[in-house]
């Protein structure tokens, strides 16, 4: 058997993560135990979330500690099992973590089944496609008709977002950094328009993509984005904070938004953490796996190889340098 | 027929509003069209949410135009009536304004019946009480169990929500400005514990007397208090914003709270406007009207007499100088 390589979380970051903030370690592979399955991944999807959790604090409940594993979704194949509904070469998807091999239980391993490629099980099949489902369906509340923003248009979950929105009846606007990944949205993915935010016209710019104002903002980003968006906010408008990436990094705290427009506009603000929403996992795949065998949903991938990769290929995506859902292909 | 004392609204505030920003005038009382009533005003409600109808703008459906009379709402008596279901010498409610008579239509117009002092109608049995419990029930959904912080504790909206809250089982935190405030919250309204929010380490004090964090704000003033409350809040917490008095009468813009916070305890925040839930009102007044007469409920009014001391008393309570409901009693 090879040794395990593992990206262990060796301090928490200043700011934006560096290198240093992460340990490459080499350690054997467990001996399973009852029930017990070895995973060798394949896949491993690298999230904005995961820079939360970097943080620590009491509040947040799946937070790393220092020298624990970096966390995270894994498609990868059974090699060992000493569970009776698992066997070698069985396709699997679970909170494999930073590592190539991984010991887990069911669940929250499962088996992968269908067509679907199995990278698409860390996209809309995975994490990204049951946040993007509940976020826009449960909390949003959209009705056919009203103007959605999405920022990180074309990222894992915005993507899926904008998607979804559109075939849903809604006027979906997307903001992204850079003209081509504004192309890509609006001609593959299908926004009605998408506006750069590295323009230095970026508010103005936003304004007039919305003229009938804004009744959604599904927010990835925050920080000087969401300010671009707050005035735009009609009457009983929704903001659903999935990600605040821009504001990760800072080592400041970033003022919030001014509250009086969302007393007189009657506005909604929530925090948004899908693992919060167990139950509503069977519907969302289902719907995304139709979807996206219908090609209605359509993804891109940015894929790294090498495990020890990782790192640089996660502060590439807190920088805005992927473009497309960010995986790691390991071994 | 005597003359009408009108108070206007002459030009908008910059900041807290001055004697200088409203008008008396002395105008004939009109003559009534076909199903109108006239009102004498015997009682007026002044209230915090007027101070944002007096800035205009146009997010804000019931902004008050420059030389209009100052809205509000007021209990008085029939002078006078073409409609059949209202009589001379009947007691009534509704929109009569900053103003001596008032010619009505029904509705809004509605007789008062019932052994409640007509002034009540003006608290728990009117827009106080209603926003109370629509606020408090439908907004926060409390579970017995839970901590309420309440800001303007001892205020018009806020007494209410403390007593409604303490009876559900809630503790309940309230906050106010000064000693004989904060004893009259506990030793009257019940309050299991109030923080005087003018005292040098107000934001310990809050954090110790909420030991376990806070699940819902109803939040009546904002700025500085919403401040201290916000790093106390629970995972999950809702927080209603009902007013926001200490930014009312700001030049600059207060920076709202810091989002990462919410996003991480999957926070709501609400912007709340009672006269979106005109549906609630049956209801939320006949539950009102019952805790009231058994006792359950207490008010405390804070009198003006005098339709010209109307600004006075309103800048006044503005500055926090009321105790208890602010009323206008009128000729």
């Amino acid at each position: 058997m090879n040794s395990n390589r593992r990206i262990l979380l060796k301090q928490r970051p200043q700011g934006m993560p560096t290198p240093d903030d992460f340990a490459i370690v080499e350690a054997p592979v467990p001996a399973l135990g009852a029930d017990e399955v070895l995973v060798r991944n394949r896949f491993l999807s690298l999230d904005p979330y995961m820079r939360g959790q970097m943080d620590g604090g009491k509040s947040y409940i799946q937070a790393i500690e220092i020298g624990d594993v970096m966390n995270g979704h894994t498609v990868g194949e059974v090699v060992e099992s000493k569970n009776a509904a698992f066997a070698p070469g069985d396709l699997v998807w679970g909170p494999g973590h930073w590592q190539e091999y991984a010991v887990l239980k069911s669940p929250p391993l499962r088996k992968i089944t269908g067509s679907h490629s199995p990278s698409a099980w860390l996209g809309p099949m995975g994490l990204p496609g049951w946040t993007a489902y509940v976020g826009l369906f449960d909390l949003g509340a959209p009705k056919p008709g009203e103007t959605i923003v999405v920022s990180s248009a074309t990222g894992a979950v915005g993507a899926l977002v904008g998607q979804l929105a559109k075939r849903y009846g809604l006027r979906t606007v997307g903001i992204a950094g850079g003209e081509a990944k504004c192309r890509y949205a609006v001609d593959e993915l299908g926004y009605d328009v998408c506006v750069d935010y590295k323009s230095s016209d970026f508010p103005a710019a936003l304004a007039a993509a919305c003229p009938t104002g804004v009744d959604i903002d599904f927010e990835n980003v925050g920080g000087a984005i969401l300010d671009a968006v707050w005035p735009l906010l009609n009457s009983h408008a929704r903001v659903i904070i999935c990600g605040l990436m821009a504001q990760y990094n800072l080592k400041t705290k970033y003022p919030g938004p001014e509250l009086t427009h969302l007393l007189k506009s009657r506005l909604t603000i929530r925090g948004f953490i899908i693992s919060d929403y167990a139950g509503r996992f069977p519907e969302a795949i289902a719907q995304m796996s139709a979807r996206l065998a219908s090609g209605e949903i359509k993804i891109r991938e940015d894929i790294t190889d090498g495990i020890e990769n990782a790192p640089s290929a996660f502060i590439g995506m807190l920088q805005g340098r992927n473009f497309g859902k960010t995986i790691v292909r390991i071994g």
